[in-house]
């Protein structure tokens, strides 16, 4: 069988959890919360199911579902999304995104695509027809930024669609007003679509917001923003997400969510509803995630990684020069198999595996898994 | 926005349930059912929500509910998939069929696909790039059957790939064991595939089986095999199915899977592995079935409908000419609208809309449900 998708292997998300499992690990690899939601979000669920919400839902979503998501993006954005015609639920956020290219890029397009960047975005083009254009975001003091004036650049008369990703997985930086700004001058006077990837939107530490692209009318009306409960409520396993984009643009999506998964699960999307109701989840998910930060920083302060920057996600990258020359997979590995703790090398990130030295934490674990996983890596 | 899907628009399923909705008709259009599942189910799902089975699954499934798939096709077809590397667990059998697709179907290729179909098999080949190569079911005495010689007729060196679908939506015709020696002798060696939709696969009547390909190992060897939790287990919302494939086939069918969905919901996968430990549910299913579907016949008999047969599915076919002059969609409409009895034209499976005088009625009802459709239908 001639194969479509030649470059796919095994994410690299699968096989370090695996390891982990394999080698007894402190699994700091794979993005996901090892403490349960809250029981309320389970008794919403439940409730739903035994009202006999078990049908096809609508194929864009259940209603209420989708007024609550843009009642909420109202309430955080400032941004009007008509809760009929612009919002979609999705089957977790990568269904999102791979179905938003699906819609928009066609054979020969060229789709900019800003590295170390999510595993998902090169495949889906690929499947599309599409020709990723690849810009490597910079690393310096203050960390990764994007390097608008090469992005700019890159943009020829085939570009169709740029793919952002703030809070940025894997990096933990995140885009500010001025780098929105900056984006709204590349695209202005083009016909170039924006797919926005905000999956840990509500993951902003510091005191600083989050730029939505929704925030800024010049980029929302030409974008596809995508954001997933499961990062939100702790439940990554539900795979449920959604998109907003304008009706012009969420028409298109729709025709090919129609036929890629029809709907997405009834109970669960009923009990997402009725959760959201109360805000104070995602309000307070800056600080309670910051406080994990903090404490997994400060456990390596002193420690022989070099912290960078995490200004968003549940991610923490450091640089391990000072002890080991490995190359980051390797060191991934070894770190999983020797020292106990698992890790996501950055390189898997990039397209042709480039090295910078860094692997990537997760530390959207309990303070116990986290102490754990920082005394094994204090040894080093 | 230069559209991917220039045909497309909204599935004939989503505005008949729309239109019935609004007109207060029975809607026997859309196919589910509206019975509640069994509880003991929304028991194993809620253990599952509480025990914590709430993070990311495998990407390829469950292992429990892989295995227990695997043991329910050995059990029931005799035919051996390894749960590993043979089976995935997808968000609805559309998923399967689209991803099927997705992963084989290089631009230029061929696909066959026999009229009247389902509407997602044509969307997704386009959006792979494929051709569809049309062949139009035969209707005669013994209601519709596949003009296999006319299939064969079709054959180029182009053809990448047949699409079959048994027991047949929306005709509720099955293939027999000659007809699957005949496909077997149109592709035997060549490098064709074959994409089985079998969705309905526990809804054969008077004593027939299921002539899943996965008991032709001939035909299994180059076959996705689809199927759906939904309409086994009477919870068509829960979007969960499953596609068994050889595991070279599979190894393709996952690496879009991975990037389409990457994985499906946790908690829902669980209460399905402990709930098929029962075969109860599946085995009763034809028994259940053919009772309503004797129902709904006899309740006809005598009306001016003509039945045709329904040897399988949830569906009955019927010809109105005696009735009416309409075309299909709007005697669909006027009987939604005037007989408050929702129905779906057979038409829309039909890419140029062909048109044969045809509605479908769904018969996964309650009998009360049924009785007063039937109640109304008789006055015409
Ligand atoms: C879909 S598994 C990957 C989870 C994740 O987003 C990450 O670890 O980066
Ligand atoms: C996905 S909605 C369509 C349900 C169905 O299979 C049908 O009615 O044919």
């Amino acid at each position: 069988l001639h194969s479509r998708l030649p470059a796919v292997g095994t994410t690299v998300f699968s096989l370090m959890s695996a390891l982990a499992s394999e080698h007894g690990a402190v699994n700091l690899g794979q993005g996901f919360p090892d403490f349960p939601c809250e029981p309320a979000l389970l008794d919403h669920v439940d409730a739903a199911m035994r009202a006999g919400h078990n049908q096809y839902p609508m194929m864009t979503g259940v209603p209420a579902l989708r007024g609550a998501i843009a009642a909420k993006i109202a309430a955080v954005y400032g941004a009007r999304y008509d809760a009929a015609s612009e919002i979609t639920v999705t089957a977790g956020a990568t269904q999102a995104l791979t179905t938003a290219i699906l819609c928009c890029v066609h054979p020969g397009d060229e789709v900019i695509v800003i590295e170390p960047a999510y595993d998902s975005y090169l495949p889906a083009i690929t499947l599309a027809g599409g020709v990723p254009v690849l810009v490597s975001m910079q690393l310096g003091e203050q960390g990764y930024t994007v390097p608008w004036d090469r992005l700019a650049a890159a943009v020829t008369p085939r570009t169709r669609l740029i793919v952002i990703n703030t809070p940025h997985n894997p990096t933990g930086s995140v885009l500010r007003a001025a780098d929105m700004q900056t984006l709204a001058d590349i695209v202005r006077g083009s016909d170039m679509l924006i797919l926005s990837d905000e999956v840990y939107e509500h993951m902003v530490y510091d005191g600083a917001r989050h730029e939505s692209v929704s925030r800024y009318p010049e980029l929302a009306e030409r974008s596809f923003v995508v954001s997933s409960f499961g990062k939100t409520y702790h439940v990554t396993g539900w795979k449920i997400g959604y998109v907003a984009a304008p009706a012009s643009l969420m028409a298109e999506f729709r025709k090919v969510h129609q036929y890629n998964v029809f709907s997405v699960n009834t109970p669960m999307q009923h009990g997402l509803a009725g959760y959201m109701a109360d805000p104070a989840p995602y309000l307070d998910l800056p600080a309670f995630y910051q406080r994990k930060r903090d404490l997994f920083r400060d456990g390596l302060t002193g420690s022989r990684f070099t912290l960078l920057p995490a200004d968003g996600t549940y991610f923490q990258c450091v640089r391990y020069d000072a002890i080991s020359a490995l190359p980051e997979s390797e060191f991934a590995q070894w770190l999983t198999k020797e020292i106990k703790v698992a890790a996501i090398p950055v390189s898997a990130f990039y397209s042709q595996g480039q090295e910078s030295g860094i692997v990537r934490f997760c530390f959207a674990k309990t303070d116990d898994t986290l102490r754990l996983a920082l005394e094994r890596l204090s040894k080093l």
